[in-house]
């Protein structure tokens, strides 16, 4: 059956409703019930781990009579797997559901299926509706399921020569407003900001996310990695959020750890040293560069040691945009996993 | 008197036979000698530094009867200094010509103020015409005698992190075939091009400007800087051009005697020890950085020292283009001069 109207505008609203939800370890989802005859019964969304899904929350305002014949509209596939609640697939039959619309595929290994049980128990099932605006908002998500874990930007500003400051090791500043205020505005856009115990000690940055002297409304969590104890005086001890310290070099550990914490896209801002190890490692998604038209020379290195000790295996980059930051220039680049022949 | 209609396909004249002269220590001239009824009588150019001047050649050919009363088209005012032959001014007046036109002032201290001595003789003097047309055929010389010195251009490839080659010194190619084109192109326009002898040792060039495997017309002089001896059997030697051995570190004294054999323009090609050099020593003019997208890490730095102990002395650059060449970035920048406080 195709999608009525009354289903059209029940999705938008699921889609809306999602967001009241966290970011996090689970999709942010929503839900909506509409009687036969297309009345809005109820609504519901995922309020994070350990609580509800979506469907569960909507149909759980329903008595059995008005959820029997009656239609769910949903963001993503209703999942097939036995977490705390069982499977929603599942619970949705049981409660006469006789039609079930949704806009993503679930690209879960495990709780993918849904629509098949569904359609099995002989539920009426459309996908696909709405699909576009429902991967929108559960992009960050998606590219966590499809990586295995959070979305990582590589942040670092240099001299047009690959240097981080001069040799007595003064830095401020290499760079213009624009691309600090870029900076800034990126670091809003993640949910956490990695230093090294480096940074931490030299500049005691207070990894917060300004717009000038105002703070954005979003802050990402900071982060620091390596073995040096942080001062108990340091700014980031400061910050909104409670800062994570992992006394450990074992990048994939913490990126892993963070991924636990319902953590979707870290910004790593260095210093040299951690910038080059996580490229070193692979684990950079996106290559933000700012480039300051300026020559220092010296040994005081913008990247250290990414892993390379012959031209064959360089890291190669595609970069996506040169972007003008007043008179600085950024190149947004992707590392090119390239496959290796030998 | 304003300046006749024969007189304007005169100068046109002039400037066009004036590049029949070579590039050199001395500008390249052309002169035109007209009838007092606007008919051509004889023309001359500058053969270079030795040799007589254009408006001297000029009227070698004529009779004191046709010179007399006769109007000189010169493209730069003529000269006012005693040389091989004399004041140009004076033996345009000793001819008797009645009139000059000429386009560019001479920009020369000593040279200067041949139109005050034709004027104060009580010839007739029109000044400016076809200026710009003049200014452009002499473009480099013209920079020659406002620096007091071959305009230098610094040119280097280098990874998005400022490096010249992988730790194991392979460099086999760090940026692609548009951007060594570009590399070629500018080559074919510089008159010397200057490499250090740790890159004569380590690559062996052949320092000649190619397009794909044809060689353009012009071709730079090759030009060693170093203690260090060239191999008999090193490339550079088989170049169009005798190659010039300065065994010297002193870039000023090299710079100066590239000058005294008429080099306008040259281009440094490193390596980074002398690229690096030729910046900390405020001698380049044009900075051209080829960036390739590739992170490299490791110590093998396309510029090592240059100058810099504090980041208030980083030396600036405005770039004055970003210029994408296939994948790679190059960035044409020239060195801000700035007037320091202290
Ligand atoms: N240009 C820029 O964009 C930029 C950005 C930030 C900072 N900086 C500058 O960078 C300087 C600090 O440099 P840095 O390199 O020392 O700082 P860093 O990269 O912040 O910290 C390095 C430290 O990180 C820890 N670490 C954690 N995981 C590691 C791993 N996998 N491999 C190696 N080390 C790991 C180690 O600490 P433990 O020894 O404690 O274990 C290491 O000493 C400061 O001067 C700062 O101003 C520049
Ligand atoms: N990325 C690029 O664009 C690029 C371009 C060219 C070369 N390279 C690479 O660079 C490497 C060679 O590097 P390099 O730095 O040894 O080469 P270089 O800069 O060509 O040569 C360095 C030598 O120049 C001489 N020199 C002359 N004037 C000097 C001064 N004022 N100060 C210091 N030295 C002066 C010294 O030679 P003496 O000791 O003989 O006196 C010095 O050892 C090669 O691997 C080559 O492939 C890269």
């Amino acid at each position: 059956m195709a999608v009525t109207e009354a289903e059209r505008s029940a999705m938008l609203r699921a889609i809306e409703i999602a967001s009241n939800g966290p970011r996090g370890l689970n999709p942010q989802v929503g839900a909506v019930i509409l009687s036969a005859d297309g009345e809005l019964l109820a609504e519901g969304w995922h309020g994070g781990a350990g609580t509800p899904h979506a469907e569960i929350e909507a149909l759980s305002a329903l008595t059995p009579e008005q959820t029997h014949g009656a239609t769910a509209v949903v963001t993503l596939e209703p999942c097939n797997h036995t977490g705390r609640t069982g499977p929603c697939a599942l619970a949705l039959i049981d409660a006469g559901i006789s039609r079930v619309v949704f806009a993503l595929d679930d690209p879960g290994a495990i709780s993918s299926g849904g629509a098949a049980r569904l359609r099995a128990a002989g539920v009426d099932v459309a996908s696909g509706e709405q699909a576009d605006a429902a991967r929108l908002l559960m992009a960050d998500w998606l590219v966590v399921q499809h990586l295995g874990r959070p979305h990582i930007t590589v942040k670092w500003a240099q001299s047009l020569d690959g240097r981080a400051a001069a040799s007595d090791g003064t830095s401020q500043w290499i760079t213009g407003p624009a691309a600090r205020a870029d900076v800034h505005r990126r670091r809003a856009d993640a949910d956490a900001i990695i230093v090294g115990t480096g940074t931490v000690l030299a500049d005691d940055p207070a990894l917060t996310a300004r717009d000038g002297d105002a703070r954005y409304p979003t802050q990402p969590v900071p982060v620091v990695i390596g073995s040096r104890e942080t001062p108990s005086d340091a700014a980031l001890r400061q910050h909104p959020h409670a800062p994570l310290f992992y006394r450990t070099h074992d990048l994939t550990a913490v990126v892993d750890n963070l991924r636990e914490r319902g953590i979707q896209r870290v910004f790593v801002e260095g210093g040299p040293t951690l910038a080059s190890a996580f490229i070193a490692a692979g684990l950079a998604d996106t290559v933000l560069a700012y480039i300051a038209p300026v020559l220092l020379g010296g040994d005081r290195l913008a990247l250290t040691d990414v892993g390379v000790g012959t031209i064959v295996d360089a890291r190669r980059l595609q970069v996506d945009e040169w972007m003008p930051l007043g008179d600085d220039m950024l190149a947004i680049a992707h590392p090119i996993v390239e496959s290796k022949g030998h």
